[in-house]
């Protein structure tokens, strides 16, 4: 495999939290990435047309817009609510030209899992032709099991190609990240499925540390870790997959430190662990 | 559904943590619990004789010894030492008379998942037939996958099924514990499948909190969290379970607590939310 060049990875803004978007757009083109991947967060401050100036000034693609989707509320009011902001995202992702808006599929204590996941189908049922419309896809991104009590219910790769049937619209594609799916028994074989499916559309890069500290903001840098990054992106890569390589962490230890000195440990860890 | 009184629960000994075996015993018996599954950790302080003399004395069933296996070491002498170590447990268990030895396949960082479960396949190959004419049977729990990286690589109970399906042993059965596989997609089919090839041994009860402190220390109580018992409850009598319901709930709160208050909330629990 080719190592994994500034070129040829995106990284999503949260990664360097710390950072307003312009700065993050300097920072990233001045080191030679090619792509960045806009959170909401970091657009809201200055708004989606200022946000796009920015990304287009700083010559960066845009992979993907994060996030949207939460779909699953017991009240049915809420339910549309959650829908209409996913609009209004993809709106934004179409302004900014990004070629997808990220899905998390939602999930919420009392809510079977099942009944949230026929809410997560309900509702990209009802947006996928906006979507399509719009230019934009949707990449549903599966979250780990640990996640499943109030943030996703769409917990595997198989889990996310069940939904894409469902809902059987082309603009529903799948984000695979390391740290949700590394443990999945037949990833490869997942995610050569997705390949054949037209619905590889994302591959996120970080890792997962056998110790942390917290189940959402000590995410690992690549090579911290226990998860065969390499392997997975050769199956990756195997299934036709040829985007940028998102770099996604959250870590509260890494934004407490410098942040220049976090983003070249990220594209050295890129090239030595990924 | 019947309720779930006393008379159909047995405690995991490390669920009252702070009590010796024979305080266990003693207080368990006398809230009217049928069985008691006692861990290594209580057993190992007086012996498996004395303490096959303390529990027998106190008329307590014992479905399971815990907890053996973990299995998976990229060395092949710490394999042969965990095999080991295992075939004297399921001796201890026949000195117990515990009708099954729960085990933990294993999970180590740097070796590979396949080759985890590969090595795990091994092990179980080689004791099954130890167990069978022990009398004891092997009851393989998949554990969570936020356990992934170091404790085990069977994550989910389809793949505890595909591993019993590579042993091919009839003394190799699986315990579900609604912990780990609350949110595995189908879950009630797979119990279904477990029930029909004859390897649904146990049922562990407890709760998983959309908010917890620590990662291995702070489950909750049943009604606690978001876990859906009653129907994984039903599903496990509709695959034909009629063994003890197993409460296995490892809390650092509530350890810290008077054990007798602890054991009396457990079985209002049981009968309110499970």
């Amino acid at each position: 495999m080719q190592p994994l060049t500034p070129d040829r990875l995106a990284i999503h803004t949260m990664t360097t939290k710390p950072w307003s978007l312009a700065e993050a757009c300097e920072h990233y083109a001045t080191a030679g990435v090619a792509g960045i991947c806009p959170w909401v967060e970091h657009v809201k401050p200055v708004g989606a047309d200022e946000a796009a100036r920015i990304i287009r000034d700083s010559g960066l693609r845009v992979p993907a817009y994060v996030r949207g989707g939460f779909f699953v509320h017991a009240d049915a009011a809420e339910r549309a609510a959650a829908i209409e902001r996913t609009r209004g995202l993809i709106e934004e992702a179409r302004t900014l030209n990004a070629e997808m808006l990220v899905i998390v599929a939602g999930a919420r204590p009392g809510v079977p899992l099942d009944d949230a996941r026929a809410m997560a189908a309900d509702a990209l049922a009802a947006l996928a032709e906006h979507a399509s419309r719009a230019g934009v896809r949707l990449a549903l991104e599966p979250l780990h099991p640990m996640y499943a009590a109030d943030r996703s219910c769409i917990n595997t790769v198989r889990s996310a190609r069940d939904l894409c049937d469902r809902v059987s619209h082309p603009a529903l594609v799948v984000a695979v990240d390391v740290y949700h799916t590394w443990w999945e028994p037949g990833l490869a074989e997942q995610i050569a499925a997705l390949g054949r499916e037209q619905r590889l559309a994302a591959f996120h890069i970080c890792d997962f540390k056998a110790e942390f500290s917290d189940v959402l903001l000590d995410r690992g840098l690549m090579g911290e870790g226990v998860v065969p990054i390499p392997d997975i992106r050769r199956a990756v890569e195997n299934a036709g997959f040829t985007g940028l390589v998102e770099v996604e962490i959250f870590s509260t230890r890494y934004w407490a430190e410098d942040q220049h000195h976090w983003l070249a440990r990220i594209l050295d860890a890129a090239r030595e662990h990924a």
